[in-house]
């Protein structure tokens, strides 16, 4: 089709293909509006008359992100197809300011298709960090959980197609579908609402499962908005906030002059006056990790994982229960 | 306590109690902001000098509510306690402009009470209305539903105690919990935002379960703001839209005069005629119910059910997993 | 440019061309996203697996409206670019679920042009409505009136200009520009929430100035979307709430039988009983309001009077403080 | 009154005080609901069952704050009423999170009050910085400047009082109010989106009037919630976000260790290699500032300031058209 609408030669290259993610989940970029030089014009209604044009746009979209000047962003928009456990959708619908049409469960069949984690993903319980994982655990654990789980799912599923067949209301009938099964839904949102999405949940602090949809997310943002993920990727993902405390810290290492940074020979604070100035064990902790030089991650799709929406129709089609269409 | 805020005794009377709904389930209403006079004073700052003070409390809430003007009511904030099963929970999460902090089964060990239906709820799929349930099933498959919930959910519940024996991280214990399983949440929202949730999960299509809860809270509502309640009654909860040709084909029916409204002796609209028109068949079966007289419908709290916030607390911990504490 | 998504000829036609509102101001689509068949696409990942797939495009889409929901609307996106005077502003800003990027008088010099209103619009304030105007004022007076106003704008805009040139703080040198003053900003909405704003804003209780803005605006909605427009107009615009005591008195007056609907013969239902049974005067006349035969309003563009960007951007160049560019 | 909810004697102190903010401005705590400890409590519904329980209040509010897990601050409400100029207004409005309900000048008449400016902040445009002031103008341009706005504000009053005295529409006499005009508003929103906009309106950034109003609210909702308020300064306020190559520039002049941190010897970073790094000349004048040393700043109420309800209405009361009442 032909458009006079701003248009992304590296988004209409994915566009309505079909991403896997997990063992039977997927992201599709199904619509986009914009990019980073609506991002610019937006800014510019702002900074208009009577202002120099100093900048060209890398510039005007890293200055906007360094000083949270967010609301250009909100100028460009996502359209996502996701089907994902019901675990990691609970987790990403409390990030309320998208708009969602997900699969009713009261209208329509559930597609029997459930999440089982690798050997890899199956961790014990971090003793430092009250979420999430840690060590792998033992494979016969793992044996043993897929055996439960390939259990569980099956008298489930059971139970669920047998509801069916004697004709109980859907509603009543999926009351006892596990939060692995998945589900799907549409998903638009926002440049600046998904770049704070992204980097809550590509964070580490974050379930495993989920992160992957969010890195899958992320690389498509790069080829529809690619100097504002850059930007992203420097100034919010890899930044770390320096508190009050800790700036007066390293204002006491560290000076500037028109030589540039340097470090004050012979400067140090110890354990026992950071926490004199209020820090924490594990504020102090944080610092150390702040001041390590961070990673420079990149987000980047596998092309040839590419689906197109039949086959994964077709595939969703087959777990639904069979009697019934 | 002693404070100059606004008070309502018939709020105080049930803050902090739990009202129990479904078989595990609660509601409890653990604080409030504001009043009907509160929805009046923010209304008068728009209606300010020079204009004369011709309503009172009760004339000037009716109004506001009959021509949509909202804003006021966002002026009254309530918080609520509530525990329900996920699938209510992921229907109630839908509604995007409430504040809600809800128990992590990441971080949190799950109690292992799950929602089992009543006979009398155990309904078959509606053929009418493509959600919903319609007449009652057989005793018998209500029983071998029965038996079929407690064995998956007795096996999804050992799954669980053992892999939280194991070790193994807490987000991955829980993928196999059904959806009956019950979570609890705090969630806090606006007197406008509030009753257009009610509006729409008091409903005869919202289902059941969800609805026991709104007719919960909409009793809480009540005792908070009477008369922003009985105006959500009226022009509401029992209102009902007359569309473009509706209008025209009601016109067509009746006339207003000085005396009142009367009916034009001898005047009919014929099924063909509405159709040209252009009304559905679902559409003409949609008028003809508007046009019934509705119901007066009340909602009161059985204040000899209420129960203390330990009360429910033990309950709840009894369920936990036990090893664990 | 090519591209794959969704595109509407209807509304490329007029994509970025600008059309004028009031003296100095106007309204383009500059982008949109999607149309009617992604209301649809969204409402069918609710109505998934299972359901019969009874409905075209139309249908659906004049369901979900008539039954509220709004969701899919959601899906489908605008943004425009507009100029309008501040007190426009001011109102039109109230609706809090767009995203906005207005021209900031602390950065930028603002065009010095003021809205004057024709004497047609010159009107008496309304008695009947505490807001809004009534009669039209006398002739003479707004000839005085205009007199007074530009001598407002006169010593206003020389005070301005002169702040400027003693490079006084943008900040400070505006602060006496009149809410004639015309602004523009870009705002981006999607299809839901529009509908919503344009019910509000295209209605006669509105400004007769604003409603200038949404009737052009419902204009490109009708190029982006017909059959949710059309679906609007019928359902929503010149849809009136039937109260639950009005309809218990309609209900008295005729009835539905399989021939169709009918006059009760002989049935009355007297301003006494009206009263009685709970309608203040005021409802009383609402509710003969709503049984009059509506309108069937239509919105067109005039496409004679599109101008383009750069026409347009000459014209506000031109009128802001000479010696500073 | 007597109430089971959570009550604060340091707001109830000021509750209902009106706190003079510029000439003829205010803003007033009218209603909140909770406190630090409802923080808490919203959070430890997702730190349940198993948690074990580490923190008290203070520990948990910072860490919450430091951590971005901001929706437990959601359960706090504050209510405000505001005078402001209408410029402050219309760069308030633009936070959309909290509610809002105005003096509308369609239905009411206006005060005529104007903002003044004090010579102290009669400044220059700024030159480094596009927005914003930098040092004071001459006195005789201010003793020019205040006869201009007070011809400006003369005529535009006598204009205003004019079209009202002909019954012209309210809606249409307003127009030429100049933006200095105060209005005022009822403002209602959470604690973690009252921070966002503290942290963004008590900025130097912010127009200095604008800031005078975010000051005053600051102080009250230290006497509400203090110690989320601290954990603001700490954390927000007086944090800097660290990015990614000034991390990696850092990480190469300060090292940790069991005693803590200290200074490498002899390291520096020259200009010349910031910039190789990607650091913007802009970059490395902020990466200097963010390495000072803070302030601690404290916001403060001057409870002898304090005015009553009746005062402040009484005075505005009087600045109405008179020949109106």
């Amino acid at each position: 089709m032909d458009t006079k609408r701003p248009t992304m030669p590296a988004a209409e290259e994915i566009l309505g293909g079909y991403f896997p993610v997990l063992d039977h989940g997927f992201v599709s970029l199904v619509d986009y509006m914009g990019s980073d030089e609506d991002v610019e014009r937006a800014a510019r209604v702002s900074y208009g008359f009577g202002t120099r044009k100093l900048s060209q746009t890398r510039g005007l979209v890293r200055f906007l992100r360094r000083h949270r000047h967010t609301t250009p962003s909100e100028m460009v928009e996502f359209k996502f197809h996701c089907a994902m456990p019901m675990f990691v959708a609970r987790q990403w619908i409390r990030h309320r300011t998208a708009s969602v049409n997900e699969l009713s469960a009261r209208y329509s069949l559930m597609p029997l298709l459930f999440y089982t984690p690798q050997l890899e993903q199956f961790a014990l319980q971090s003793s430092s960090n009250k979420q999430g994982r840690e060590d792998g655990a033992a494979a016969e654990v793992y044996r043993e959980a897929v055996e439960r789980w390939e259990s569980v799912r099956s008298e489930a599923g059971d139970a669920y197609r047998w509801l069916l067949e004697e004709d109980v209301a859907r509603e009543i009938a999926r009351i006892d579908l596990p939060v692995s099964t998945y589900t799907q839904w549409y998903w638009k949102i926002d440049l600046h609402n998904l770049l704070h999405f992204l980097s809550l949940r590509v964070d580490p602090r974050t379930q495993w499962e989920t992160r992957q949809y969010a890195q899958t997310i992320a690389a498509m943002v790069k080829r529809v908005a690619p100097l504002s993920y850059e930007a992203w990727v420097d100034y919010d993902l890899e930044s770390r906030p320096l508190t009050r405390v800790e700036r007066a810290i390293l204002s006491q290492l560290v000076e500037g002059s028109d030589e540039g940074l340097s470090a004050r020979d012979g400067a140090a604070v110890s354990g026992e006056a950071m926490k004199e100035a209020g820090l924490s064990p594990r504020e102090i902790r944080e610092l150390f990790e702040k001041l390590e030089s961070p990673d420079h991650p990149d987000f980047e799709l596998d092309l040839t994982s590419m689906m197109s929406a039949d086959e994964v129709a077709a595939k969703m089609y087959e777990a639904v229960p069979s009697t019934f269409e």
